[in-house]
This record gives C-alpha cells, sequence and structure tokens, in this order.
C-alpha cells in the first residue's frame, strides 16, 4: 500500500488526547505506511506525544488549532463559529486533498453538519448516512446497518440511496461479492410497513445490481439472512441503542447467577472478558467507529468514550476504506444505479 | 373476587386447541372465580376437552362457530367475511356483554381490525395501542412499552393518548402510584427526533396527571429510567423484535464461550434455563401477551406460537384487567387529561 494520510481530531471526544495520542500510537506502530496529521492545541499534543514516548515525527505532522467543540456544543453554533477547531481541520484537510480521511471521536451532530457542509455530497446523493458493522450469529460475518441517526425521517428516494451505498461498503470493507441486501420492516410481508418503505422495495426490485431480499424485521438483523439492513435514521439509532440495552441486560443478568456461588463466580472470571466484549460490539462506534457516507471524503465517527483501542479500530477502518476507495465506488454504484433507474 | 368470563378464540395461533385447551384447564384449576366460553368448533373442542379429562363443565360454556381465520389470512378479507369465526365471536361476546374479556392468539392484523369494528374506540380515542410489559434490571419491576405494532405511524395525539393508557397500564396492572412516562427519542435533548414526538413532549409536560420524566433512548428501555415507554407501532414493533434478536444472539454467544470447556459447561447447565427465560420475557407476546387498549373491551393477544402456559399467562393477564377494570380507569383518565387541556 503506498503511504496515506490520516487526520485526527485529537481533541474530540470525552477523553480527547489522553485515548487519541495513543491510538495514533498504536495505528503509527502497526500501519507502517500510514501518515498521521493531528489536529488540536500544538503543546498538548507535544506534551502527550512526549509523555507517550512518540520520538520519530518523521511520520506525523501538527496541525495547530485553537478551539475545540464541547460534546453538547449546539452544531449549528459549531458550523458558524469554530471554524479554527480541531474537527473543522481536519475536515479542511481532507476537502483540501492534504489528508486521505478525517476520525472524530468528538460531537456526533457537529460532524456531520461539518462533514456536510466542508467536503459536501457525491453528485446526486441527498442525505450522508452513519453506517457501522454488527455482529451476527455467524461470528466470521457482519451485518451492515444504516443509517444509524444521521437522518431523523428519510423519503423513498434517500432510504433507495442508502441502500445502495450499503451494499458498496458491504463489497468494499467486508469483500462480500453480492451483498444481500434487506429493508428493516415490521413485517415480511409486502403489505406492510409505511409507503416510502414498500416505494423503496420497489426500487429495489427494479435495480439489478443490488442484491435485494426483501423485508427482514428486528430479530433477523443478527441472523444473517441480509448482509445490508437499511433503514431511516430515527429507526436505526432506536434499534442499536436498543441493542445495547439488551445486551447489558441479559449480561447484567448471567453476571448475577454466577456471582450466585464461590464455584460460579471462579468461572464467571475467566467468562467476564469475553461477555464485555459481546456488550461492546453491539456498540458499533465504541468498537470500530461508524463511517460517514454519501460524502466527497472519508469520515470515521468514533464513540465519545471510546478508548485507545476503539479509536484505534476507527482509525484502521478509515484506512480501509481509503485503500478500497469506497466515496469513489459508491459514486460509481450510483451513477449505475441512476443511469438504468433513467432508461 | 366475583366470578367473571373470559372468551376464548381456541382455534386461533399455530397450534389452535392443542395450547388453548390446555391453557383453560390450568386457568380453571388456578382461578376458582373464572367462567370461560371456549369459542370454536364445538366437536373439536368436546374432543380436547375429553383427551385432557376435563369433565366438569360447569365453568365452562361453548360457544360452536363454523369458521376459523388463517394465520395469513388478510385482515380486511378476515373481517368481511368471517362473520362465524372463532376470533370474531369471542369479540362479539364481550360487545354483547357475556364475557368480561377476550384472548386470542391468531392473526394480529385480523385481531386488530376485528377489535376495532366489534367493540368500538373508548370515546375521543383515536388508536387502538398494543401494550405489554418487559423485563428491566430490577427484576422486581416491569416498563410498559406501546405501540408495540398496532400503527405504523401516529401524530402527536394519538402518541398523547398512548402515553396516558400506558400510564394507567402501569398504574393498574402492576400498582405504581405514579409511573414515570417517557417518550422514545433519538436522544434526550429537547431539539431531538421528529416533530411530532415533540410537540407530545409538550403536551404531556402540560400534563399535571402524568408524571412525564422526558426522552429516553434505546439502551434505556430496561434500565429503570421509566415505568412507561411510548413509541410508535413501527418503532415500537423494531425495538421489541430486535430485543429478540439480540437477547438469542447474546446467548448464543454465551453458550458458545461455555461449552468451549469443561468446567464451563458446568455453569451452562445452571445458566441455561436463566437465560432462556429472559429471551422468552423478551418476546413478551409470547411470555404473557400483549394487550390491546383504547377500545370499549379488554382483549389479549397470545403470541401465534404461544405455549399453553404463555397461553395461561394471558388468561391471567386478562383477568387482572377484568379486576382492575382497566378500559373504565383509560376513559376516565382520558377524560380528565383532556378536560384539563380544554382549560
Amino acid at each position: 500500500m503506498d503511504s496515506l494520510t490520516v487526520a485526527l481530531d485529537v481533541m474530540g471526544g470525552d477523553n480527547g488526547p489522553l485515548v487519541t495520542i495513543p491510538a495514533a500510537k498504536m495505528a503509527l506502530e502497526k500501519m507502517p505506511y500510514l501518515q498521521l496529521t493531528l489536529c488540536g492545541d500544538k503543546s498538548v499534543i507535544e506534551a502527550h506525544l512526549k509523555h507517550h514516548n512518540i520520538v520519530d515525527h518523521s511520520r506525523i505532522e501538527i496541525c495547530h488549532t485553537s478551539e475545540s467543540i464541547a460534546m453538547n456544543e449546539k452544531p449549528s453554533i459549531a458550523l458558524r463559529t469554530k471554524k479554527d477547531s480541531s474537527m473543522r481541520k481536519a475536515l479542511d484537510l481532507v476537502q483540501q486533498g492534504d489528508a486521505n480521511a478525517c476520525v472524530s471521536a468528538g460531537n456526533t451532530g457537529a460532524l456531520l453538519a461539518i462533514a456536510h457542509y466542508v467536503l459536501k455530497m457525491l453528485p446526486g446523493v441527498e442525505r450522508p448516512a452513519l453506517v457501522s458493522h454488527l455482529p451476527i450469529t455467524d461470528s466470521h460475518r457482519h451485518a451492515f446497518m444504516l443509517d444509524l441517526g444521521a437522518n431523523v425521517f428519510v423519503d423513498s428516494t434517500t432510504l433507495f440511496q442508502f441502500a445502495v451505498m450499503g451494499s458498496v461498503m458491504a463489497q468494499e470493507v467486508d469483500e462480500i461479492e453480492s451483498p444481500k441486501v434487506a429493508l428493516l420492516n415490521m413485517g415480511e410481508e409486502d403489505i406492510k410497513g409505511s409507503d416510502h418503505i414498500r416505494q423503496t422495495a420497489v426500487l429495489l426490485e427494479q435495480t439489478e445490481d443490488i442484491n435485494y431480499v426483501g423485508f427482514i424485521e428486528g430479530n433477523d438483523i443478527f441472523s444473517g439472512k441480509a448482509d445490508v439492513i437499511v433503514c431511516d435514521g430515527f429507526v436505526g439509532n432506536i434499534a442499536l441503542k436498543t441493542c445495547e440495552g439488551v445486551a447489558k441486560l441479559v449480561m447484567g443478568k448471567v453476571m448475577k447467577i454466577i456471582n450466585e456461588n464461590k464455584f460460579t463466580r471462579l468461572l464467571g472470571v475467566m467468562l467476564n472478558p469475553t461477555l464485555k466484549n459481546i456488550v461492546k460490539r453491539l456498540n458499533p462506534d465504541q468498537y470500530n467507529g461508524a463511517s460517514l457516507i454519501g460524502l466527497r471524503g472519508i469520515v470515521v465517527k468514533s464513540h465519545g468514550n471510546a478508548t485507545s483501542s476503539a479509536f484505534y479500530n476507527a482509525i484502521k477502518e478509515a484506512v480501509k476504506e481509503v485503500d478500497r476507495q469506497v466515496p469513489q465506488k459508491i459514486n460509481h454504484k450510483l451513477e449505475q444505479t441512476l443511469v438504468k433507474g433513467h432508461k
């Protein structure tokens, strides 16, 4: 792989450089072709680099910024007023071609608003979507789900575009030749759901390049029936957060039983890390980040309270998307399907 | 308790009398004040009663019907053409005052359509809702969630009514004095979500009799932050089915880890029944039925493939709602809140 540059919003997230700098160190160690541009307060970054004993700066550039965006800051205010923030600079670098991708654990709403404004949408794309992969029963595979919360409600054209974009993600990132694409609905029958979901189904059925497999219900998100699960951001966000809640509930009950007696408590010690890993994987932006797609550039969102290894995973995800040229492939696929749709 | 009568749709569900008759037997044994009217094919019912050694018919009446509604039958067709079906008769009996409640494991869409047509809505109620209780982290309590799928999308007036109805359910069925009512949303901030959710929040804030606690996200469904969780039927259905999917996924992973090693396998034997119980409880109509509320009568829906004990739980739920006069209480509360709203 040729060298590539990822711009990091070092100050973003609940813990800023405490998390992002160790993640940067890990990424540099594991990916020898990687260059990083660290956006944030120069003196803070330098202190953290020193603290982590990062002395070789040949693959690091620091882009000093004087502002940062608070986690609870209103997106419209952040967009208008924080032009010298670490998040804005990281996105500017992508837009200017000085970085191939941006990774941030900062304020999601601000990231959406600024990325939309700075990078612009791919031609013909109506709305960006947040996508991530979820674990499924077959542990060697994933399911890509989108939109996870970038948009509240969307029309059938946008849902259709989400399906196309998700299909490209599964093809490029997970190398699935012909990803099975499904629409999340409240029943599997054709008559179920809202008008715009049924209209999207009709559009997808007419699209040869998409392996559309129909409606699926919530209980099949993890069954492997689909590689790509499409819904609006409201439903996607609720479903995803519900997953997290259920996983915690189940784990809590399991741990309660385990802690009831001395012998099982011992076994619990063996099980605990694996169990925690399951819960973490059901919280995808904490696990490997969620990608913001549909834009003319690569943006990966890591969880606000991501650990260093989660932030590292998000960097890895960004690198993979650069390597596989995801935005270009999405653009190409959308052009193909749109051209066919107009015939 | 005075004697009360529940009409059973004996033929409904995937297994009809194979499940409903043993459940009826259990209910008669455990609830000495209970009378049952068994709706369905008389000869089939008599054969099953005989098979289960139910010889004392003093608390049983059979209401013969010549038709039954298939699980995949279109609701509108079932409503128009199946006037002598077991489901229709059971609902007719409630409407005529010959039964205090109806329990069915039949076709959900048909049950909704026929119940709506036969029983009619309570004055001022726009739409019925499916409600059930979910387990929460604190194992001594529940959270009531509605709508679980009776309606696709609803406006703020209807969401507000769901909140009021859910609050009454929690008060009457779970005897919570001032149930905490929350709206399910994609964020906790006031600015989040769709217009109609924000409008509902304003209505609830203005209503003194409702202990409205704000927006909650999917991960808090099970945390106990709310006793009543309100959403439209599309979101409710997706969230509920997602719960089932996640619980199965987590269980599968836990059991896989446990079975990997001889010592932990022993633990699996201890954990298995409790874990299975959690999954079952996360599928509430399989566990205790989902109630159809907002109607001028009590209707409890049991799962299509409910076991006898699940169908028995649904009968018990119906009896509790009769005892606590849930429809009357809902009517009263709605009148109160509407009167205040008009001031």
